[in-house]
């Protein structure tokens, strides 16, 4: 079986009712050309996307990644995506992958080709990257100024900040600079001194029992996987919450999650200078959640 | 003669001294597929790139344009562009297009396809926007926080503003929001009040006869437009000067520009809900040099 499927789709209104949906999209060899140099997702950025993980033939969370993209369209005036469309495609590129194994399923809903007509959209399934050892041992990360005060999305809604857009370049330099600094990854802040998220993760914090995140403001992106976690936690007799983090309570928590869809949770080792607590058996058990099947 | 060209670029580092600098790009039709679904690009808004403009087969400001493609190559950490490869595609398009009219031309240097070898680069060629009315009539504008403090480019950056990056999602929400205020164009301000750019152009104010523009801090692109129209006023007898502007500046300023290498010099003839004035002469004679060829 392929381990590598990519499915150009001719995005449907969100009111279309068709029930041939497999009619609307093909297969292509990811190795060939598939896009237009008019693409305003390669010329602006301009396009929005998910990134679902795939584990033994499951792919997890999509309804929540879909409404998420359903989400950054509105904020980014795109066409309402079909999600029955997408559910199909996701589907059709899942029935073709070996039954075992990770995967990290990308959708991308871009503007289209610029005086186009339409928008354009793409799904690409490919083997995810080995994160065994990242989850087991963690990873070291330095905070990053976001250069946005608290309260910025909320007055400017042009920034996109609650989108998850193509625009994506500060997010790949933020990472550069984290491995310029010896470290794994980034966690954003506020100007003035707020958690925001990481570069392609949520942020979240335990002190005792409680285990909280930053409030899903316009912001920050609202995790699928943070809110699955904590569900999880949740139906586990935890206590969890949303509220502002100020960096102090980063640094003093008694642990720091990174969570994604793809690399899972990362407990985070070293902030900055400092080593923050550690706990191998909680990495494993969040894990575990995270790797069984979840909808 | 063609009036749309696509060149196909591979990129060769900037140290290569290659006689035969046109075997290294090819033409392609734009209506057809030329990019991958992995381009970093597309996936990322991973790449820079630059407009200029051509009139009358003339290619405007080459060099500035080169030389800022490679100042935003050095900010994103790609590989230095090869300027000689670049002036002789930019040269072998131009020689293809009919020798009148207006063109933009733009290059795009993406960090090629995720996990591989290579950067890819392009450059695209087709007719302009007709400008005529709005250089002489001018445009209505409105100002729009962009969210950072002045100082935030030298703080962090890892943010990228003095790069020209494809990541141009909130450029082009900007202008939707403009437009929504019933404006054609936007001014971004910082969060404290003080004038940065346009979504795609340069910013320059008139008192009585000094031509202000902001500070090329890092925060904002170094507009080649505007440094090409400073010279000609210096050369003209007029005083010239960068410097922080607030907000208060713009809005009772002889004069607003918004400058730009496609659309040349457009007056904006009313800010936000305020009468600017504008001056019909002055738009001729800034549209007449920018027309005119210049290097």
């Amino acid at each position: 079986m392929a381990d590598t499927i990519t499915l150009l789709i001719e995005p449907l209104p969100a009111d279309a009712d068709i029930t041939r949906l497999d009619a609307t999209f093909h297969e292509v060899d990811a190795s060939m050309p598939a896009l237009r140099v008019g693409e305003l997702s390669t010329q602006r950025g301009d396009g929005i996307f998910e990134t679902i993980g795939v584990v033994d033939g499951h792919a997890q969370e999509t309804r929540p990644h879909l409404e998420r993209l359903r989400n950054s369209a509105r904020i980014c005036e795109l066409p309402e995506p079909n999600l029955p469309q997408w559910e199909a495609a996701i589907a059709r590129a899942v029935a073709a992958l070996p039954p075992t194994g990770e995967f990290a399923l990308k959708l991308v809903l871009s503007r289209g080709v610029e005086h186009g007509p339409a928008p354009t959209a793409w799904l690409h399934v490919a083997p995810a990257a080995g994160f065994v050892e990242v989850r087991r041992r963690g990873i070291r990360a330095v905070t990053l100024d976001r250069g946005y005060g608290r309260g910025t999305a909320e007055r400017a809604p042009w920034l996109l900040l609650g989108a998850k857009t193509l625009s994506y370049a500060v997010n790949m330099a933020a990472l550069r600079e984290a491995k310029r600094r010896g470290a794994h990854d980034a966690i954003f802040l506020t100007s003035d001194g707020y958690v925001m998220e990481g570069p392609t993760s949520s942020v979240i914090i335990r002190r005792g029992d409680v285990w909280s995140t930053p409030a899903p403001s316009g912001a920050i992106l609202h995790g699928t996987t943070q809110q699955s976690l904590f569900e999880h936690l949740g139906a586990t007799g935890r206590q969890t919450e949303y509220r502002d983090i100020p960096v102090y309570d980063l640094e003093t928590a008694d642990a720091v999650w990174l969570v994604s869809s793809v690399r899972l949770a990362a407990g985070v080792t070293h902030l900055d200078d400092r080593d923050l607590p550690y706990d191998a058996d909680e990495a494993r058990e969040l894990n575990a959640y995270l790797l069984s099947p979840r909808d």
